[in-house]
């Protein structure tokens, strides 16, 4: 059980309309921070004004990113209750990045307790406009002074929190999405199943190419063999071929995703099959020229589901479900949201709540 | 052609003494700084005190990875020279980086002008005892307040100083190297042959485990068929193998080092037979088997050569030249140091003297 000490915002900001929110912006007045020295352990924990933060220029974050975050939201129900959806999976999710990066453990208990006491301070903050929540940031970044590459000693861990609009604002929309065959996200062996800087440094440019050509997202494929689909933008993705719903399997360069984890277990309750395995394009284009790719989507924090209209895949275009959101990806975003904000009684102890 | 503004430090730090340097730890007392934003370019190019740096948590460099850095180094000859190594090289490669990162390009004579301003301010700080040096870094990074995975659209450049000590304190002793199966650095597509905080965060755990093994580094092989051989540690590796010299090919996944590039060239010069290629790991073990292996080294910015007296690969452990330094890595290593602090011809033009 940390001791949280706190120090409160003199000048609160005035709170966001919830009709212009936007996304990773507007941050709300209070911010966690923990301190982790080599032989101390993470010590300090503390609730303070949201405020910049001050390194030595040779910090090894900026040189040589050791650094991970976690993403995951509250909500607020009708009747003004405040939900963490699943927060046990983002928080033991950081340590397993932790042990890649070489960053000290958290206690889970002590992070879930700083979550839920920021949020709580916090919670006029959280808007209650349909589709929109409070993002909620952790993040830990290495603080030696030193140019030398190794493990820090010392890190700060920190949380803070944005106020998000609704994702979709004008019912959702399938994406177009651009099949990348020159550059690699990650590889088996590497980082890519970790929360950490590097993976999405390395996703950059290929976006960039393809926001260029119109498509807005890309589909990774994997750094090995280059045909086996891995991720889509900085989603999991979902394929339904002839009644099977498939998800790439987690062999170590995707990250394994809280929403992609409740998606599987949601398709077995509902007994539609569902199966993690490799996945190649050749597969997905093979199943669309028989008529048997019946819907695609990804899945994250950010959007829950976010339904593919189109692939593009070295020029050879296919849509898919005429460029709907087909009857499962419309099904599991309900069925998420709904119990992310209260309105879907929780039968799986997905939900904790903030009081 | 920067207008550079100066703000100089009131309170000058003591000098470090030559003998107890270390790498890495202590900074001069002025650094440089330049801004950059979206529709201005860079700007504002400005030498002030050493001080931390203030962000916001939500700076885009300590959640995606959007940095990059170069490494390089000052030198002074007895005759109180200031000679740079090939600065061009570092600066090139430097927008190579920035390429792939989605970082803006730098303007490569400017960024030659801060350096040498920076330097010649802080000429004192030049150490001059065999095998010292001042290390120079140069780095970007993102700064834009923002959550969300795109380029940012503000960025800082900034250099700072260490004066370092002698990489080799009592003769270059050949090191002990673990032939790494389980992680991998890069693979091509992705970002190994930028100098970026990625890689370096993706290579911490398997140094752990060779350090817990007893070996002083790690020998990396490509992620996608794990057989041939990328670099060793933070440096380039070659091999000579019956009269030949074979060091990696640059095919994306690993870094195109200056000390690599100017092995090469010395090589070419004295006519030694040098090729770039693949290079398995069992070629490497096979030649040892029959007495060919004659030689093998890292090159890299920090300790020029690295000869290497052991591999150990699955529990396989071979010696080379009997662990003592061999020929052509001395007669190297003579030269390029000779080269770097005026004892040597430059007949290269390698040399860049700040005045």
């Amino acid at each position: 059980m940390l001791d949280i000490k706190y120090e409160m915002n003199k000048e609160l900001k005035e709170k966001c309309s919830s009709s212009n929110l936007g996304f990773g912006t507007n941050f709300t007045d209070h911010m966690f921070i923990m301190d982790y020295k080599e032989g101390k352990g993470w010590y300090d924990p503390r609730i303070v004004p949201y405020q910049p933060i001050s390194l030595d220029p040779s910090a090894m974050v900026f040189h040589y990113g050791q650094e991970m975050f976690e993403g995951m939201k509250a909500y607020k129900t009708e009747e003004d209750r405040v939900l963490l959806f699943r927060p046990d999976k983002n928080i033991h999710r950081t340590n397993i990045t932790n042990d890649r990066l070489c960053i000290p453990k958290i206690n889970e208990e002590d992070m879930l307790q700083a979550i839920k006491e920021l949020v709580n301070l916090e919670k006029d903050w959280i808007p209650d406009a349909p589709g929109t929540s409070l993002y909620i940031r952790p993040f830990i970044i290495a603080t030696d002074p030193f140019l030398g590459v190794r493990a820090s000693s010392t890190y700060m861990f920190m949380i803070i929190l944005c106020p998000v609009g609704a994702y979709y604002k004008e019912g959702i929309n399938p994406v177009k999405i651009w099949v990348e065959t020159e550059y690699v996200r990650a590889v088996k062996g590497g980082i890519g199943f970790a929360k950490t800087g590097g993976n999405y440094a390395a996703s950059i440019k290929a976006q960039m190419k393809a926001k260029e050509r119109g498509y807005s997202q890309v589909l990774w494929l994997d750094g090995v063999e280059r045909k086996y689909i891995e991720e889509v933008g900085t989603m999991n993705v979902f394929f339904k071929i002839n009644g099977e719903v498939i998800t790439p399997s987690l062999e170590g360069s995707i990250l394994a995703g809280v929403t992609r984890d409740s998606v599987i277990e949601l398709l077995k309750k509902w007994n539609i099959p569902v199966s993690e395995r490799k996945l190649s394009v050749e597969e997905v284009y093979d199943a669309a020229e028989k008529g048997l790719l019946e819907e695609a989507f990804g899945t994250g924090t950010a959007a829950v589901i976010s339904p593919i209209g189109e692939l593009n895949y070295e020029g050879r275009i296919i849509n898919i479900n005429n460029g709907e959101i087909g009857e499962i990806s419309q099904k599991i975003y309900d069925t998420i949201t709904g119990i992310q904000t209260g309105k879907i009684e929780d039968n799986s102890d997905w939900t904790v709540e903030i009081k």
